[in-house]
This record gives structure tokens, sequence and C-alpha cells, in this order.
């Protein structure tokens, strides 16, 4: 299969861990937390590990019809519950303040390769998320993180999470024209790219070993033959002549 | 009612007419088309006027229940062919050529205070699109005219056309959390405002008096007391204290 950068109109991108670092903006928000109410022995690190942890079983119920369509906010917000409770820390919040701790999803950092590298990638291609992510969490976070997005796509739109097929065959739909390889997927995790494939997307692996912290037990690597692999989004925006 | 900008988050933005110059664009490439093909007689601005008077009895289709959902592009396709059998055109172009034209739609140019006003009001408020286009023609049309959305909320994202109370109500939800206030409407119709302020968005009128040039019959001043009434997207970032 040989590939061609020029017959690609849009990148949309994989957000959490592949464009910002969920892992040490949530570890950070914990910390400062931790020592404003005097914690003690609370590692954010762990913290963030075992929030995210919680977050596929709770989109699996919806992917599987278990559970009516639910967004990210509200799963991410009964997650919080019960890793206050894995950490002793149930009565340590008033019911508003774990609402405004379960915010942190909307203000995480980007990895110090994405706003430069996307800026660029931006001149010739349309550039955007494609995240499981809530319109409202998406758009706040890219705003935090200086993110120029053309278009947010996200699981609210589809009313799906990913791997869903209506994720893939939606995005490529919608700003494809229904096209094989129009758009490209953009992720740090091999079964999302080899999702993106079976639907019709191009792909590009971006190597984040260190997302997920001392749990990382994949995707240190491309598993495949992707259309374009590389270590930053900087390089990717080269590979793809911007 | 006392009005609080500050209270708003986000401010989004009916697009045709209140953002775009529709009528402009239109006809501009019409009358390229036309010198190209060696159309005499072809009045750029009343094709262009024709061809925007189908597209609300098309939505209304949809609106009704009369027909599945049909995104705006394919509207806007089944609508040029009417355009062309009116004014004489129909074997004048080919379908490939016709496709092409209907991407016309795609390059539409800001008002000249589109571009200074965005950039000052996303500052301190997210900005977006709240538009019957398609996603598609919204990211393309934004990126030719230098937009700089924050996020794009559009008829593929609520499956339903304005007025439809699916879009107001799917907005405040998706941006605003479904409080009353927290979301505003930015726009150049009464009409839409008025949908909007009944189910609790915050509204801003922008005058536009010359959208439709001699079709214009309304829409020539406010309506009701909006909460912010102005003439450009740059006053209205005044009094947004952008």
């Amino acid at each position: 299969m040989s590939f061609d950068p020029s017959a690609v109109e849009a990148v949309v991108f994989d957000t959490f861990g592949t464009v910002v670092n969920w892992r040490g903006s949530i570890a950070r928000e914990i910390e400062v937390l931790a020592t404003e109410k005097g914690w003690k022995d609370v590692d954010g690190d762990a913290f963030a590990r075992a929030w995210r942890r919680r977050y596929q079983p709770a989109m699996k119920l919806v992917r599987e019809g278990k559970r009516p369509w639910t967004g990210l906010d509200t799963l991410h917000r009964e997650n919080l519950d019960e890793v206050l409770e894995e950490f002793g820390l149930t009565d340590a919040l008033t019911e508003d303040e774990k609402d405004k701790l379960n915010l942190a999803w909307h203000r995480l950092d980007g990895w110090p390769d994405a706003v430069p590298g996307l800026t660029r990638l931006k001149r010739r291609h349309i550039i955007g998320t494609f995240s499981n992510g809530s319109l409202l969490l998406l758009t706040r976070t890219s705003k935090h993180a200086g993110l120029p997005w053309d278009v947010i796509t996200n699981s609210d739109l589809f009313r799906a999470y990913k791997p869903d097929p209506a994720t893939y065959l939606g995005v490529k739909d919608l700003l494809g024209g229904g096209a094989d390889g129009r758009v490209m997927l953009a992720a740090a995790h091999n079964g999302d790219l080899a999702a993106a494939r079976k639907y019709g997307l191009a792909t590009a692996f971006i190597c984040r070993p260190y997302e997920y912290g001392v749990d990382q037990s994949r995707d240190f690597g491309a598993d495949q033959e992707w259309d374009v692999v590389v270590e930053t989004i900087e390089e990717l925006a080269d590979r793809m002549g911007a």
C-alpha cells in the first residue's frame, strides 16, 4: 500500500494521551488539592492512573448497550466516587468540591510538541479532535492548552464511544464525504488505528511511551505498518508536507 | 431582565448571514463561472438569492418529519438543480461540474468585522458556530475565511435544523451544562433569537441589513429587547468585555 499524503484533507487526533498529557495534568491537580486539604500520602500520579483505569470499563457498558447513551463527564464523575473510596477520601470532599474536581479533565495540558506541530499542520490540512471526550471537555481543554483545532469531533457528535464503528464511519462521512483515505486518524494507540484502518481512514501512529507511566503495558511502538509512524506531532507535520 | 455578560461562557453564532456573506460569495462564483462558460445575462446576485430561497423549504420537510434526516450539502445540491432549471442552465454543466459548484457554499467570505471581532471575543469566551450548515461546509468555510472558532456546533451534531427545539436545547446542554444563560446565541435573525430565548440562551442581535439584498424584507432592526443589540461582531466583543 503506497501512501499519498496529498489525498488527505483532514487529520483528526485521538486526544487523551496522543495530544494532551492527562496523567501529568490530573496528578498535578490532585497534588495541589492534597496540599490545600492537608491530605497525607496521597500520590497524585497513582490517583490519576486509578481514575483512568475506570475509563474503558465505564464506556464499555454504553458501547455494549447495557446502558443508554451517557456522556463522558457523567462517567468521569461516577468514576471519581469510586477512586475517592479507593483512596479513603469519600468524606474528604463535599459534593460541590467533587463536581469541581471532575473538571480537572477540562484543563489538561498538551504535550510540548502539540501546539507547534498542530499550528504547522493546520496550514494545509483541516485538523480536529476525534475523541471520546465530551464537547465541553474538549473545547475547554483545547482553549486551556492553546490547541488550534479547526473542528472538534467527539463522542457527543456520534453518540458512541470508540472503538464503536459508528465513530470511524461517522467521521469518514462528515469530514471525508464517505470516501476512503481522505480523513487520517493520528493516535498513540494501535487498537484505535486498527479500527480506523478497517473503516477506511488513513493512519498515523504517534508514539507516546510515557502516557500511562508505570501502568503502560502496550503501544511502545507500531504494531502494524501504519501510513505514518512518528514520535511527535511536529514530525507528523513534516511527513504531511506542512 | 438585567443581563450579566460574565455569566456567559460560550457565544455561538448563526453563521449564514450573521458571520459570512453568503450572497456576495455565491454571486461572485456564479459570475466567474458565467465568464468562463460564456453565459450571457446570468445575474450572479439573482442566482445566489434564488438558490437561497429554496433553503428554508428544503429544511422544512426534514423538520416536519416528512423526510428522514438529510444533510445540508445534499439539500443544496438538489436545490441547485432547480435553480439551474429556473435559469435555463440545466444542460450547461456536467454532473461533475454541478457537484463542484455546490461546493461554493464551502468557501464563503466573512463580513469584514468577523475575523477582528471573533479574534477579540475568543480571548475570554468560547466562540463557536451554531448553524444549519454541514460540518464539512462550516469547517472549510471557516478555514477559507480565517474564522478562529473554538468549536463548531451544527445540524449534523443535533441531526436537526433550526428552529427545531432540539438544536437550542442541545447546545445549551453540551456547552452550558443545561443551565440557562451560560450560552449566548448571536444572530442577525429575530426568529432565531426568539427560539433561543425561549429555550434559555442569552441573545445578541447583530444587524445585517444587506444580507438578502433586494430580497431582504425583515431583520432591519431588533424586534425584541435582546440582551445585546449591535451592528458588528467587533461591537459585540466590546459589549462582552473582550
